[in-house]
């Protein structure tokens, strides 16, 4: 290559980049931007080398780096984007992913373990999982390294000449050499399937390395350009006041008969026969390795606790972990809303009880304007998407809302005050949340609306007898254990 | 059992006795107090039917459970304290775990993989460890369940009879039935050799379930019960001022030859031969699984940035990360304060760096009066304790003070000052720790009199000339890797 610039020159105009850059990320982060770069590559293409010439050049209390291993074990027990979600910037953090979730897609499917026409279903997830982190302001760069089959059989020969870092290059490593033309074809599609303009890709072939380093310095320094400026303008235009936005759709709540009740003898007779029930599920969900989510909804005092521990009272505790949801703390409002949830989603074979859950961002933050009306309203598709990403990794979504009138509120409540046992469990916002009751409704119904879907619907289930309301739970839950049983046997035929 | 009480007045025991769990639990939360409960047993000892009666009494925000795996891949990649320390509870914290660290040691040695002889080593580092919670404060109890060798039987022939839990009980399982005897000499020499009053074992036998139900939650409350009443004692005994307590031991500092420099040309030669050297290590280190920590800690401006940016040029991303060290963040200081430290150690075959480090707790901390003499003092065995730790492991421990004097820091402060580029890495505090100049100095004196331990040295960097202390640092790390390797490699014969 004739036009190869001499190394001082090279040199000075690094150097010129690196303190740009080192200025642009400052920025950045004072702005409280979270930045997520993504370094996807083929083998050979001088990942490493590049990786470290970007970060090297960064203040290290600027930036965090996650590689991902195909091999990981953990990868494989838990959906695709959990991992990835565990990862993403906080506000103001600069994250880099030193290979992602399209490594390990890519790299199922040249194993043969995921078919061609699988992968769609797998970028859309990406593209919705991203979409959703940039709605959040978030700056979202992809970059894939490439090099000409000529070099990457020259660089696969250095690491093999050299007895220190032979074991590098692996029997996979030359085989995915041989299908060089159809493995780049296939990144390509993903690229043009995965490219938008929030989360856009760039290529940078890497035969100069040299040449790729400056192109890599400048496509960072330009995307961070761009959004450091897009985020000063953003600023300028003010928020829409965070007026009520009513509901008048189907009112689902009102449908529910609360008049059901059970007798305490068939109702001590049945919860025996459930538990046994469930005790059976749940070490066939083990084996099965089906992970279950269900999620208790509800009004205050409406009995969530009691459902949840009379469905657990059998099952072994290594096999479930009760998740309660109050307010976020600063570090989980320094990220994407969902960032809490995500991380304490289960493994495959356990199930995991959130009390109270996501839902919140569509009833308490939106009845208490803790959220603009734009992110409650957004949240419903966002929501969609994670449930369905858990759904297609085979997990089972059960959702209950306990279902009680205010009458029936109130009598708890005092009950509540009564007992100096339970004084603890009510609290002024307790009180408080009972004078919004009414926006409180709307909110519920537009949610059960909302996120009713085919896959991970809603079960509205009537709590004025707190024992008729813990059979019903149990009841819900088995029958959606079974079927997902069933679904997997038939899978598996 | 002639004494066995009817079911309805084991229910209102129970009831009574979880209330007044409830109570005390509460109490402790609002103490502050972290709580720790250990759960061990030999199988079939009910510990999930136990463990599930005990945490669905009490609020599901009150506490965590964290159940230890022997198959999990990671557990091996660690240090054996290493996912322990993670679930170790923040302040007013309930932790539960469904064994721990001394079942994965027993079962070690139970499947032949750990020798009888070896076992103490482990029980002093656990002894160690939990000793460093509780004089945090920690509450800890730990609970064996055990069985008589009949009813473990019945109870293993009552899973393999149902279809569905069949699974639970394996060859292992019977294994172990037959080697009863041997196995519980093991535990309760393991109970003898780790029984401390601030750590104490209660043993618990599970024939009867209901028996045990009732001792379980009475041995929870006494616990609980006399930790709180220690507390409240505590608090009304006043703190002794922090006065400053002056070093009067080797002066090391002084001993350092802060004359020492390289030429630009032999810096470049040697810098180049030493990357290659350190990019051979790297592979070599992450072939053979050896863990390495370095620890890189000098006065500000003394080039540690540097030194590090030299170190980690030609490595591959994936083995090392660097770990800057600053203020704690509120979660941190909810911790012990090595709770953050441990979180980032590396898993076998990478590389940590540490830029500033645990240390700190005998450096800044103490300087600054962020904690009281006595726990400064009693940092140093802590730390030695944690180091030892890591080494037993195979972890190379590698720590560098980087020495210049006070004029050096001077100069190198007022250049930052006047480079609109590096003016960010000046702060007001690194002017005020400048004014500390003398208190520092003893302290880090006394700091490498107390750790500079066999295994884990301090070495003493000088620092005037920028390019030596690079040169300096490299040739250490070199040395100490080699010789690790070279240990690994002897091991293995």
């Amino acid at each position: 290559m004739e036009t190869r610039l001499d190394k001082g020159e090279i040199r000075k105009i690094r150097k010129k980049l690196a303190q740009r850059l080192g200025v642009i990320q400052r920025e950045a982060k004072d702005l409280g931007i979270p930045a997520m770069i993504v370094i996807e590559g083929i083998d050979g293409s001088g990942k490493g080398t590049l990786l470290n010439r970007l970060i090297l050049e960064l203040d290290a209390r600027a930036y965090d780096i996650f590689s991902t291993h195909a091999g990981d074990h953990l990868l494989h027990e838990y959906p695709l984007l959990w991992t990835v979600s565990q990862h993403t910037p906080a506000t103001g953090k600069l994250q880099f992913f030193d290979r992602s979730a399209y490594y390990l897609v890519l790299d199922a499917w040249a194993e043969g373990k995921l078919k061609e026409k699988d992968l769609t279903a797998y970028w859309e997830d990406i593209n919705h999982f991203e979409r959703q982190l940039a709605d959040n302001e978030t700056l979202i760069l992809k970059i894939f390294l490439t090099t000409s089959k000529n070099e990457q059989a020259k660089r696969f020969q250095k690491f093999a000449g050299n007895p220190n870092t032979a074991w590098r290059v692996t029997d996979k490593d030359w085989r995915r050499h041989r299908q060089y033309s159809a493995h780049l074809a296939q990144v390509r599609k993903m690229m043009s399937q995965t490219h938008h303009s929030f989360a856009p890709w760039k290529e940078i072939v890497t035969d100069d390395l040299d040449a790729a380093t400056i192109e890599l310095y400048e496509t960072v320094i330009a995307a961070f350009e761009e959004k450091v400026n897009a985020f000063k303008v953003a600023q300028t235009v003010p928020e829409p006041p965070r007026t009520w936005v009513p509901y008048r759709g189907v009112d689902h709540l009102a449908n529910v008969d609360l008049s059901k009740s059970i007798s305490r003898g068939r109702y001590k007779k049945r919860l025996k026969q459930k538990q046994a029930e469930v005790y059976d599920l749940a070490h066939q969900l083990h084996a099965l390795k089906i992970p279950v989510v269900m999620v208790y909804c509800g009004w205050d005092a409406a009995g969530k606790g009691g459902c949840i521990k009379r469905l657990l009272q059998g099952v072994d505790p290594r096999s479930f972990s009760v998740v309660p949801i109050g307010a976020p703390t600063a570090e989980e409002l320094s990220h994407h809303y969902l960032w809490r949830f995500w991380k304490e989603l289960p493994r495959r074979g356990k199930i995991t009880i959130f009390d109270r859950s996501w839902y919140g961002r569509v009833l308490v933050e939106r009845v208490e304007a803790l959220c603009s009306n734009l992110e409650w309203k957004r949240a419903y598709q966002e929501i969609n998407e994670m449930e369905a990403h858990l759904i297609r990794f085979g997990t089972v979504v059960i959702k209950f809302w306990l279902q009680i009138d205010p009458e029936t509120q109130l009598e708890r409540f005092e009950a509540r005050q009564a007992d100096p046992n339970k004084r603890w469990k009510i609290t002024a916002e307790d009180w408080r949340n009972r004078e919004k009751h009414e926006l409180y409704e709307q909110a519920v119904n537009e949610m059960i609306t909302e996120t009713s879907t085919a896959h991970a619907p809603w079960t509205l289930i009537s709590a004025t007898c707190k024992q008729y309301a813990r059979i019903q739970t149990l009841d819900t839950a088995i029958a959606a254990m079974k079927a997902a049983i069933k679904r997997k046997h038939l899978a598996e035929l």
